[in-house]
């Protein structure tokens, strides 16, 4: 579904690596990878990078489809892996992630201080790795690498729509691959408590629907994220956002009760109730007993949206809040998260919280995690207290690549920070809020966009060249395949079950132009809940249509008067093919209910396409149209701009574009 | 890649189930299968039945996008599942694995006296589900179901290329899915030993490369396997293919050694010495080791295909064949098996052989699994052996689904056995070797062909409508991805990666109508060791070419007179974008070196479907061909039908039928 990025004969004199490296110079010939291929590991040695060892060779043979095996080879190797120390038992931000990675046409190295480094350098080889002429290889090359920011993350949201072990462990690898380091697990929510607690076990018992990690669960996931140089940081998110929790215990609530679990999505009013000393107690337990199953250093108790409603109609709390002078919802909230940073210290562990968690007295060791924008995240700084960007990198918006790409922690109001003020800029975080994504779609929703994001928190400011991050970001969502990815392959399997139908030609050039809506949209245009299936055309295509975005790219050449024989012909052959879609694929849109919603979509298609094509053959022709014609066309485009069946047809822009273009005299 | 299988306009009356029931009559209406769908156990309950209830909704949630969730729920169940009784703790041949499935448009019901047949029940109710224009819902339809033979089974190779442990676990996931109730692992081969001993380490420690399941590992198969209503039949081949044995225990061999693993296929000398009671020590505590393991009544031993080289080479193998009046190597196996059956009798187990181990003195427990033809499966039953069929069920060989599905146990030379004889068929096997397979491509290979052998073992005998078999054998292969198969994300997934392109359209073109060579061509084509890596168009197509296989429905259409119009149309269709693919694809091959040898092969398809366009035209026409220019074309067609890069051209054939009856007077 994805037209080859390279077919414009655009020469790609970046390698096809994500993130881009510090440093890299590139230097003559290339490293042959064929089945004599062999790695070995020299200097500090440790069961974490045997074990990398043994995944490097994985990868390598589903990225190549040579058989390599584990064992391990005598004589000199292919690639030798010079590490200097292990990382800390527990790791902790900031430490040395660098590595040098030298690939000559004879054999290649890498050389790191710590295993973080080298396990860096070893999914850097493997991104080198391109089909040639000659086989496999390695272009040669001399790299010197390491992060700009320290801490960068994904955040997965298991508690909307459960995420099971296999999806987080893949995606764990996906993080991997792209060099993420911080692996945020949002565990509980209105909808569901997703992590078993021994000491509370109606928190999962009562307030999920079964789906939850054990204990177990959750420290193999820790080990296995561990053993890729990858942090876990559990969030609980407190005082709001809690309704699960209060299904099994409800004295924790401002409300009176009884709770059930939220089987719908937005914000909702339950919050916990900071006026009883038992509230804090049960805190205390609860994460005293998780900090025995996630062992780093930091610590997330979320803090986000609470509406005040419950503590507004709670006459207790009213007077707790006249007694100890907290004048507003603010500042009894403010109270809470104080006294909660007091038990988390006391555990042992630096608070993590959401915007609404800052306020003039918190902590200076509290990190803020900005979600709500960048001033922010700017706010934080100055004030002293280090941040996380996640504003901007929502990537259950259906924002484009571009956009998060573009998006930099230290950008906008950062940039006006003191040095000593962007160094409280820790980096950032990838955020997967899960009320439109089930485990089936989820790596869909992350890949390959998070792999621009982690471009971002890992290179050079000054990396920012769009197009060669669209090329490298799809040569590197290919080889995701190989960790297990299933970003690409689901879509044509759904695209199958839609229609019932084997070989759905007709219904992927459809789902190869449309794109899901952005922001908070879907929601306004059709009630969901946990149990509306997500199994329809807009679940199905990935948040942005490469095609279409290709096609603005040809239409930018063409207006622009800058486009090559090839591109006119390719716009043309593209407009047709839309064109002439609907007659083909309107019989069997009848036959599924799932389908049968895409009619309107389909035609429009074709109309669109049509208007496209009449502005391309003016253009072509150097014909200027009629400016009642191109009027009357910008009014039907405009129409067909608004989304349909929760689609948005992506090409509409583009073909105004052409429209007005052909309509200038 | 596959075209509709409907896209003719065939009526098909038939439900989209595979194996097709005993017995069904189709009612009026359908059961809606939506959001609110609830399942309920009654009756008879154990923890693998509840473990049924949650592996039932998550593949029915795989199947439509409907999120379901393992919570049992109150209330009348949509469908309800009474079960009369467990099945045995360890399951045995020819346990009750009926079960009725009745579907009304208000609810359904599966009855079965045993938790097998609720298991079945619940496969069927699956396979019933497709997408309508209301929605997804299951046709209102009463089966009662039952199998004809009580021994179907897959046996997957573990040993040339070793086999992970999802691999397994998928696989057996689709078995259960078409009702078939043995795995056959086939655990030990020259190249390797898969099997951890912990009386015999080097077993796994010198006589593989690391690649093995450990004890634990395969307790866990078998275990994930009884769930499914599936036994687990180990294979330890013996006294041949036997060389990994050797490498860490020398004395075992009739040869001196010392050993080393095999990495070339084919038959080798290494041989077990029947003359050493040693040899038999070993064989009785190892097998007695591999007992604790694998529960089920049945061991195989293997058997098969032994030179006798290192018999004929040991002077003292020699003089004991004469002190022991063996007169021949035949008799030397023959005394070998001999022992084998009384150790595996001493253990409790019911020996099975491969066609060698038959002799006139062989114990009548001894089940024999015939390899090498029906004569061999028809001569076991006439002597008072209960036998299995795996002749006709070679799915590494690269034969339609049609060979296999027209193969018969009873069929050929059985037909011929008495009703007595004909009870000691038990059944059959599909028997996957893997010469040519790694577990990435692995669910190619057996997926979905063995959909077709699994029906002809399970449903009556004169169930044999090719049409039918391959309309269904689709429609079930698109709901094994739901099982987690690879067998249809492999192809497109290989094919970028062969070209390095993101949409390798033409290069899907080429590869739609080319298949593997078969039965044993490949290994005389080009040289293969199990560092070959199996990453070219061969192994990425499917053993069997769906659009070739239409395109011979289609021409048989054309020459038969009875063509409609739409037939035409396609037929000229797809030999036009055949003729000009080479065009596009020529230039995208040379930059790999896996397409820069499919050069040939496409520019032979051009040639070909010119051929075809030409002889399409003439019959259209009603123009008689020349003889000569008829002639010369079929001249032209002989030589394309070779092999070429190792692949085979399927359209050659039916383009030869075209020119023949068009150059017809």
């Amino acid at each position: 579904m994805i037209p080859d990025t390279l077919a414009f004969g655009e020469q790609v004199s970046s390698l096809p690596l994500m993130p881009t490296p510090a440093h890299i110079s590139q230097g003559e010939g290339q490293l042959k990878i064929d089945s004599s291929f062999t790695i070995g590991l020299e200097g500090y040695k440790d069961a974490r990078l045997e074990f990398a060892r043994k995944r490097f060779l994985k990868a390598l043979s589903g990225q190549t489809g040579i058989p390599y095996h584990e064992e391990v080879s005598s004589g000199t190797p292919t690639l030798a892996v010079k590490t200097s120390a292990g990382s800390k038992e527990v790791q902790t931000v900031g430490e040395d992630e660098s590595y040098h990675l030298e690939v000559t046409s004879k054999s290649a190295t890498i050389s790191a201080p710590t295993s973080l480094g080298a396990m860096h350098g070893l999914e850097t080889f493997l991104q080198l790795v391109i089909i040639t002429p000659n086989g496999f290889a390695a272009p040669a090359v001399t790299i010197d690498d390491a992060p700009r920011f320290s801490w960068r993350g994904l955040m997965i949201d298991a508690g909307r729509h459960f995420q099971p072990m296999d999806v987080i462990k893949r995606n764990l690898d996906g993080m991997e691959a792209v060099k993420l380091n911080v692996f945020h697990w949002h565990l509980s929510e209105d909808q569901g408590f997703r992590a078993e607690s021994k000491a509370f076990p109606f928190l999962t018992g009562k307030g999920s629907n079964g789906d939850y990690y054990t204990q177990n669960q959750m420290k193999e996931i820790v080990e296995y994220a561990r053993d890729r140089g990858i942090r876990v940081v559990p969030e609980f998110d407190m005082p709001c956002h809690t309704t699960a929790w209060f299904v099994g215990y409800s004295d924790l609530a401002s409300g009176k009760g009884p709770y059930e679990i939220q089987t719908r999505w937005g914000v909702f009013d339950p919050a916990m109730d900071p006026s009883r000393e038992s509230t804090f107690d049960f805190i205390d337990k609860f994460i005293g007993e998780m900090t025995t199953i996630f062992p780093d250093e930091y610590f997330h108790v979320g803090g986000d949206e609470c509406n005040g409603k419950e503590w507004d109609a709670n006459p207790q709390i009213k007077s707790f809040m006249q007694a100890h002078q907290l004048k507003d919802n603010a500042a009894l909230q403010s109270y809470f998260s104080g006294r909660v940073q007091k038990i988390v210290a006391a555990h042992h562990r630096i608070m993590v919280g959401w915007d609404e968690v800052l306020q003039p007295n918190t902590p200076k060791d509290v990190v803020i995690q900005s979600w709500r924008g960048p001033k922010g995240l700017a706010a934080s700084a100055r004030q002293g207290n280090r941040t996380i960007l996640s504003n901007g990198y929502y990537i259950d918006l259906n924002q484009s690549a571009e956009e998060h790409y573009l998006t930099d922690p230290l950008g906008g109001d950062a940039a006006k920070l003191s040095d000593e003020e962007k160094k409280r800029v820790m980096g950032g975080e990838a955020t997967m809020w899960s009320e439109f994504t089930t485990s089936e779609i989820i790596d869909s929703r992350i890949w390959p966009r998070t792999a621009a994001i982690a471009e971002r928190l890992w290179s050079p400011q000054d990396v920012r060249d769009v197009e060669s991050m669209y090329i490298r970001m799809y040569a590197v969502s290919n080889k995701l395949e190989a960790y297990g990815l299933t970003h690409q392959t689901v879509t044509p399997l759904m695209l199958k079950r839609m229609g019932g139908e084997n070989d759905p030609k007709d219904l992927a050039v459809l789902a190869s132009i449309v794109q899901p809506p952005r922001g908070y949209d879907r929601e306004s245009l059709k009630e969901y809940d946990w149990h509306s299936p997500l199994n329809h055309l807009v679940d199905a295509v990935p948040p942005e249509s490469e095609t279409a975005r290709q096609f603005n790219v040809l239409v930018k050449a063409i207006v622009g008067g800058n486009a090559s024989q090839a591109q006119w012909q390719t716009a043309k052959q593209w407009l047709t093919e839309w064109r002439d879609n609907d007659a083909k694929l309107e019989p069997a849109l009848k036959k599924s209910d799932i389908t049968a919603e895409l009619a309107p979509v389909s035609q429009t298609l074709s109309q669109v396409s049509t208007i496209g094509l009449r502005a391309l053959d003016d253009l072509q022709n150097h014909h200027a149209a009629e400016a009642s014609a191109t009027q009357s066309d910008l009014q039907k485009l405009k129409a067909a701009e608004k989304p349909q069946a929760v689609l948005r047809d992506m090409i509409v822009t583009p073909i105004e574009e052409l429209v007005q273009a052909a309509g200038k005299k």
